[in-house]
């Protein structure tokens, strides 16, 4: 297979059939480059990761669990180094295509993996999510994506990046293929019926482009006829500002405990801004963390408060649309904060969120993001295929 | 030419005829890959710093001037990336041997130049010496190393670290070759007659291993017997630790200024401790700046009251023998720390520097450093030919 996406990670492709008559039978899908695959080095994307890490015997929970359904590996995708990113750039393996805006970014961390199914290399592919990781390539290709309930799935073989954050997660072009995967990996069905309240988060609204919130607004109107009742409501009492920053201040701490070994032992090579994500998390005061455990606790009453069984809130996956590849530092910095103040509740507090693709701004495709309570995560994917099957609809309809 | 001493950057070999009847004729060379080639990229030791900086199409002043003199290149040497380094372990392309010493680092970082000369690959090498580039391999190594009085010679197609410190330098195995070299370089005779007065900076030997400073005694009694007059004095009354701080704010803070807009445009990769090197230069507040540029304010005066035209003053060239090869972080970090400490004067205040083979602790070569006030680098050299022919006489003499 050429792969002029530079979505696969070099070296021999990984190709390993699914059990046969399993329920994703015929699926094939790909696994980011931080899940063990038995035989294969787990790259990690940094060349001095593999080094380092004896070659796994065993597959990670995750690809075990897709292969036993069925589905087909066909390859290991290239992601930010040690999944310390938010663009989709790698100095070492480079920038894969985003096939829906080429000359722009894919997103990161999962950003290989975005990219393939975005190209239809494969059916389905596996990304992780600490800070963003698979809900902005998600937006940012235009795919289905899901960031599940923090603890829910087994991580086992999957690198770990901040493990209070850390999820496994992955991306579908349409609702069905999402939602036939989804039930795999969280082991239930999908039900039919849908939450019957609606919250619109008026603040991360309000803190994306207006271009983008008004490309969202027929989604959310659709979203509101689907549920009945809806209200907006602000999301982040304090700020997302303030939700931001006390996820920056604790998972660039638990990255730095995770590779403090690693980098003491073999001094790896990073790009200048991965290896300055982690310095800076290196430096952050005790004081700093103690505050931002007590936001932590903070945001996830208050998601308990405003997610009670039943309710979903919406809000957009990302600020803005896929940025320009190659960006100098200093502008992508500042992306980079816009993008992690509208995904910070996800590692803050573990509520599941799907981003659900269907609008765009100036062709680049923007996703709207749907949030549950803990455990709630196949009702999001529920209303993921109930607002596909409506937007079909109409679409047959007209 | 088999180059398993790993002293030359990767790709084709430069070689370069020296002018026919020069006073170098015969003589081969290096230049360490921070010098211009015309023709030839500028590496700098980083992987992303030659592809954003065109080909010279001149040679830097110091590779013409050995080529003017009849000198022959014969190849470009690996260094410390972008000249941030000091132990030698570069790790993009390795760490040269240091054939004195094969387990051991070769120091840094000018390491291939040093490593090429030690181990008889050409007669002599350019390196460069910001804050102990040169002084510390020639020591490592066993050679002859100068670290010229700051200003003194033309730094043109000289890639650039932190200006105000940054000199050029080089190496040889022995005495006589080092002062054709020298005197070719600095444009002027070495002379015969010595200084009379010698300080030896108790401060500075008492720094050192006491293995070191033992092992150097006996040079240091010839010279005692070749000046003549020698006292013991403290070199730096405030602390040496205080004038390697001051040096460490200043380079640092220069090298980020000199490095940024690279970095923003390219985010270049780079190992970890380069990488945080540079970081921690960006986060140097002006206050601290301030600070130091009035430290280094005292230690220029107290070099000019310490040393008067005729005066000279001795100290070890680093406080111990090479460190082994591939030593964690947390440990090359305190090596680091001491290295930079009895090399700091040099940035700091501008003056020439040789450091002289001779001693070894446990066959592991060590240098003694004799440094003059500003301009006075022909009387170093002469000095460091005196020694070497002093010590040759009374072995053959025994």
């Amino acid at each position: 297979m050429p792969d002029d996406i530079n979505a696969f990670v070099p070296g021999p492709r990984v190709e390993i059939e699914g059990r046969q008559g399993g329920p994703l039978s015929g699926l094939t899908f790909a696994a980011k480059d931080l899940f063990d695959v038995a035989g294969y080095p787990t790259g990690g994307g940094n060349p001095d990761w593999a080094r380092s890490n004896p070659i796994p015997t065993r597959h990670a929970w995750a690809v075990q669990r897709l292969l036993d359904a069925g589905a087909t590996l066909i390859g290991k995708t290239i992601t930010d180094e040690v999944s310390l990113g938010i663009v989709g750039e790698n100095a070492f393996y480079g920038t894969p295509i985003n096939s829906r805006a080429p000359d722009r970014v894919p997103g990161g961390s999962s950003s290989g993996s975005a990219a393939a199914v975005a190209a239809g290399l494969c059916d389905t592919a596996l990304g992780t999510d600490t800070g963003g990781s698979v809900r902005v390539p998600a937006s940012f290709c235009g795919l289905y994506g899901i960031r599940p309930t923090h603890g829910r799935l087994d991580v086992s073989g999957m690198m770990p990046q901040a493990p209070s954050s850390d999820t496994t997660g992955w991306f579908a072009r349409d609702s069905e293929t999402f939602a036939g995967v989804s039930s795999v990996m969280l082991g239930e069905a999908i039900p039919t019926a849908l939450p019957r309240r609606l919250i619109i988060a008026c603040d991360a609204f309000a803190f994306a482009d207006p271009e983008v919130a008004a490309a969202l607004q027929p989604m959310v109107e659709r979203l509101r006829v689907l549920i009945g009742d809806s209200r907006e409501e602000v999301m982040a009492p304090a700020g997302i500002t303030q939700w931001a920053q006390a996820q920056r201040t604790l998972q660039p701490s638990e990255a730095w405990l995770t590779f403090k070994d690693w980098i003491d032992r073999d001094n790896p090579r990073f790009a200048f801004s991965v290896a300055r994500n982690i310095i800076l998390g290196s430096m952050i005061p005790e004081s700093e963390r103690g505050w931002a455990q007590l936001v932590r606790r903070e945001a996830r009453g208050r998601m308990r408060y405003l997610l009670p069984e039943g309710t979903i809130l919406c809000l957009p996956t990302t600020p803005f649309p896929a940025p320009k590849r190659g960006e100098p530092l200093s502008v992508a910095g500042a992306q980079r904060g816009g993008l992690l103040c509208l995904c910070c509740h996800g590692g803050l507090t573990g509520v599941p969120q799907v981003s659900i693709p269907g609008a765009t701004v100036d062709g680049l495709p923007v996703g709207l993001s749907i949030v549950g309570s803990r455990d709630c995560d196949s009702a999001l994917i529920a209303v993921a295929r109930a607002l596909a099957r409506s937007m079909h609809e109409e679409n047959t309809s007209l």
